[in-house]
């Protein structure tokens, strides 16, 4: 089903629709044309009908989309089925907002533990996440599946942390540090949160208003 | 200067040149071709002098970019020398991550002040930033010039929220709530953070890897 070399641009817009498609679908929204779908999200009708043709045939001439269908098919791709096991590392005020307030299972992931430096909190749990030493770390990840650490950490130890966790086998990480995680290896996935370049632009907007 | 019209996918490549060239700033690098910066950036040359050429001249053929000169004619663009003041409601434990965490400074903006429900926090400081009630929200606005404000507060509030700070005159925000906040009003700005969006790309890259 899946095609081969689906660029950059397709991916990132997988998420919008599948957010637009779960807010149709609570509001009861049964079935929408592509054109009408594109409206909401601000894209032309063309544009969805060739992103969505990377995976597969969707919708049907005349009749547009079945929303339901369509979220389901978009988060099978997305993999929020795959039930991915995530720990955090960093608990200190944007980790514990994450660990309280982020919708994890929503997205398809388990967070199943979190670690920090800080023997205050070590010990504890935030929202049913046990937080562990840090020292701990390396025994957890031997022993258990991780498939994406959180980084909220400090910058001036990010690019060691990742380092060293690439090292013990990690492939995905999702890097709160504000600074661009490298790897040498294709396989290990990082996605970066650039909160500036969000400020940033809206800065653009304001002054070009 | 600016060209009218510049698309959306230009706007938001604006803030990853400033971030490339300040990095290459910091790293000592004086200039730069489009074909190298391109690499560094996973982006065509083409694509670089084609986005440039929506805002005037840059680079010299044969030559390249003067990083700092070019570094500096982007900040320009983003506004970043504007000195935009902005304000926070909801400090929680995003809040406070943003307030003690966020370079606001490097990007431009002074955080003037910070409003909270709880009276447990109003009345004391966060990074210098005094945070105050909530309820003299409104005043503080008719007083003061507030070009953004930064919505940490729950999703159930968030646009009630927005709406009334739209009447008040507000027209920039810098959204946190993971609910897509709307304005009828083409002048007022809305940046969304999806968290989401990041994480469930995050999620595609590593089940179809």
């Amino acid at each position: 089903m899946k095609k081969e070399n689906v660029s950059d641009a397709v991916i990132r817009r997988l998420p919008r629709y599948y957010r637009q498609l779960t807010e149709l679908c609570s509001r009861g929204v049964v079935r929408i044309s592509s054109h009408s779908l594109g409206q909401e999200m601000n894209i032309t009708a063309s544009q969805i009908r060739q992103d969505l043709s990377c995976f597969g045939e969707f919708g049907q001439q005349g009749y547009g989309y079945n929303v339901e269908e369509l979220l389901t098919e978009i988060g099978h791709i997305l993999g929020v089925d795959n039930n991915h096991h995530l720990i955090m590392i960093g608990v200190g005020n944007l980790g514990h907002a994450l660990l309280q307030g982020f919708p994890f299972t929503q997205a398809g992931f388990s967070v199943d533990a979190a670690f920090d430096l800080s023997p205050a909190i070590a010990g504890t749990e935030v929202n049913g996440v046990p937080i562990y030493p840090l020292e701990e770390l390396d025994e957890y990840v031997k022993n258990h599946s991780v498939d994406v650490v959180v980084l909220t950490i400090p910058q001036s130890v990010a690019q060691e942390t990742a380092d060293h966790l690439i090292r013990t086998g990690v492939r995905g990480f999702w890097n709160f540090t504000n600074i661009e995680l490298s790897s040498g290896e294709p396989d290990v996935k990082i996605e970066n949160i650039h909160f500036a370049d969000s400020l940033l632009t809206l800065s653009y907007r304001i002054a070009n208003r």
